[in-house]
């Protein structure tokens, strides 16, 4: 039975909603702007504002360097234990330090040494492409014999733990994936996959930026070894905030951050010439934490929570179901493509519709309708829903809009030329 | 001839301060607190508070995703140029990344591929701990045969040039050192330093964490291969705010970042596979910056562009003159020992008194008086001035609040042990 694509339709979902109340908690300014881009840059929580001012005008204004003692040192690892909720691991089996990409660089390094002997790591081309980076540089320090296998995606979106399965074999140091795909939204099946890995005795890695706070993940239940992750996309942390690690508990002594610093000493105040690794999941700090940018994290953090992941994840499927069901009857026919999987099993959050003229249809998207998606090369048009605020009157507008674009040509006087933000 | 001890001659010396205006620059709530820790945590400017509320409250919460374009892509670049000035280096020569820590990182890996076949890094032992951490642990990365040479300081407190020669000769790949060391604020002599590393065939690497925004540098001039620095001592750029890197230009194409990412990346939007990296210093960032932190570097860095390095300097060295002749006068017959260079040409802009009883006279200070030194192991209390704040006033009162706490026994209360901040 297709869903009804009138307005009221959407209304009423939205009076069903129970997170609607979630919403009041962003910042909203302009009622008109449909902001589908929150798996790139998710909205600003009102908390969040006071939360920045005190720890900016009183904490670092006022208290100075006492605010250390006070609240600051402990900040990665209390931030940490939150995010560890929304992954299934356990509080000290997470922590919060510098990007994804250098947390990635961390972890790579540390899971190569792990497994001497093995020169393979595995990924697909779906991983976002600053993790193939990452792959890349750390096996060139590795040596000439290490090499990086990209499994392909034949369809373009997604590939299968069989796919996977043809490259894993007793050469393979490490699979890395994204759990979600950054373009397509695909995910992998965590548990199948991760046992892949471990029945050829590789470790896994998990980037989990387009998954975190967006569906319920069993980091521990799945026995993966390791995660990084962004925490300003799904989280509502801020722009570039500092991303999170995950090494299960018994990894964490065994293995070792190539990252040499401070905050990983045992007692940094000692200042001994020696380093002497803090245990656990600690000796994955390096330098002094950024922060400012560290601590507007918690608040996004505390809304998920108090949300809950299972419902998040039941409206976000709703929700994309919802998009899907409005593509069919309204964009298909106007030559979109759904370039994001079908069953809502296999997609996570976001929902990508491929076009011929996409890059000048988001522009007309963003300069004339005051929606707000991304895009992704080389056709891409993905749409972001992050449960915790998206209603599905924004979704429903969305599509109204996007057929105006279409149906008066307005994309036509934007130049075939492409560019982005994650 | 000695200085005058009383209050009155500090207050002259405040009337005749060109520079007196920049301390309204900044926030001061609480008159009686004397802060003297801008060496670890710089205060607050004034107008960093309208930049953060604007960058939390209207880029983030209103532009969202669009402020990447308008303001945030560049910051990297537009504020690493700002500092650039106050280096003595070219606009393309700095960008602001990651941690001291991580850069320190990039650049010593980087450095040693571009050294091949030598096998010795040589640092001492005034460098900060975290410094030499991360060289071991790159070390331990570099192979098994590589070494890192701790040059000792036989007066605990500095390292002279000659020191330094006698373990510098054709092994050596690296040569990276403290330019202030952060316990005695001993300062190297960059450019005959710089150039024993060069005659040898060695690089050179400053850590300028403790010197940049107190003094003048000249990188350029000395020929200087590569630093990296804090931004949140004198710069007031905010706890942990990201520090900054320098690559001498003609080394940036030859020099490899091993920590690759997307912005390191020459069109990151592209999203291909392989790694293209980006011309000159950008391929040295790697992944999304902690952007609220990045942002709150700037207006500190302005001020000091105002205030101009050669002025900050000079009041700098008026200042610490003005505290040691305060100690030669009243706390050496307390039994306060000078653990800094007695020449100011030897000095950066700390002065660290060692007492037996350091450590409790430390928590006195802060906690009965509430003057806010630092301390460093074993007996080190560090007075920081920053020249565009500290009020010679500010010297006068410590040194006579820190005279009531010997003199009315205030000390013996606090238990012996010890702990701090950088």
């Amino acid at each position: 039975m297709p869903l009804p694509i009138d307005v009221d339709y959407a209304r009423q979902l939205d009076r069903q909603d129970v997170l609607a109340r979630f919403r009041g908690e962003f910042v909203i300014d302009d009622p008109d702007v449909i902001y589908l881009d929150g798996n790139s840059l998710g909205r600003l929580p009102r908390r969040c504002i006071g939360r920045m001012h005190d720890a900016i005008d009183r904490q670092w204004g006022e208290r100075l360097i006492r605010a250390w003692g006070d609240d600051w040192f402990g900040a990665p690892q209390r931030i940490g234990a939150k995010i560890a909720q929304l992954l299934g691991a356990a509080a000290d089996e997470v922590i919060v330090a510098d990007s994804t990409s250098v947390n990635l660089f961390k972890l790579v390094m540390a899971a190569l040494q792990a497994r001497p002997g093995r020169t393979r790591v595995v990924t697909d081309e779906l991983n976002f492409p600053s993790d193939l980076y990452v792959l890349r540089g750390a096996l060139r320090l590795a040596g000439a014999d290490y090499r990086l296998e990209v499994v392909r995606a034949d369809d373009g979106m997604s590939v299968s733990a069989d796919a996977l399965a043809g490259s894993i074999d007793e050469r393979t140091a490490l699979v890395t994936l994204s759990h979600t795909a950054f373009k397509s939204g695909y995910v992998h099946d965590m548990a199948q996959v991760t046992n892949l890995a471990h029945r050829a005795g590789a470790l896994i890695l998990w980037d989990l930026s387009h998954s975190v706070g967006a569906m319920p993940l069993s980091l521990d239940e799945a026995a993966v070894d390791l995660a990084v992750g962004c925490t300003y996309k799904y989280l509502n942390g801020g722009p570039g905030a500092p991303a999170f690690l995950y090494v299960r508990r018994d990894l964490q002594e065994r293995l070792v951050n190539p990252v040499w610093g401070w905050f990983g000493q045992r007692e940094p105040f000692d200042f001994g010439l020696e380093y002497d690794r803090a245990p656990g999941i600690a000796h994955f700090l390096t330098g002094t934490p950024a922060t400012l940018s560290l601590l507007a994290i918690e608040p996004g953090v505390d809304l998920l929570l108090e949300a809950g992941l299972s419902r998040l994840r039941e409206k976000s499927v709703q929700q994309t179901e919802y998009l899907v069901g409005l593509w069919e009857a309204l964009l298909q026919p106007l030559g979109f493509t759904l370039n994001s999987p079908r069953d809502s099993k296999w997609r996570g959050s976001h929902v990508s519709f491929g076009h011929a003229d996409g890059w000048r249809i988001d522009r007309a998207l963003i300069e004339e309708m005051n929606v707000l998606p991304d895009f992704r090369h080389p056709d891409n048009i993905r749409f972001g829903i992050a449960p915790i605020y998206t209603s599905f009157a924004d979704i429903h507008e969305t599509v109204r809009r996007l057929v105006a674009v279409m149906t008066e040509r307005r994309y036509e006087k934007y130049p075939v030329e492409r560019a982005g933000v994650t």
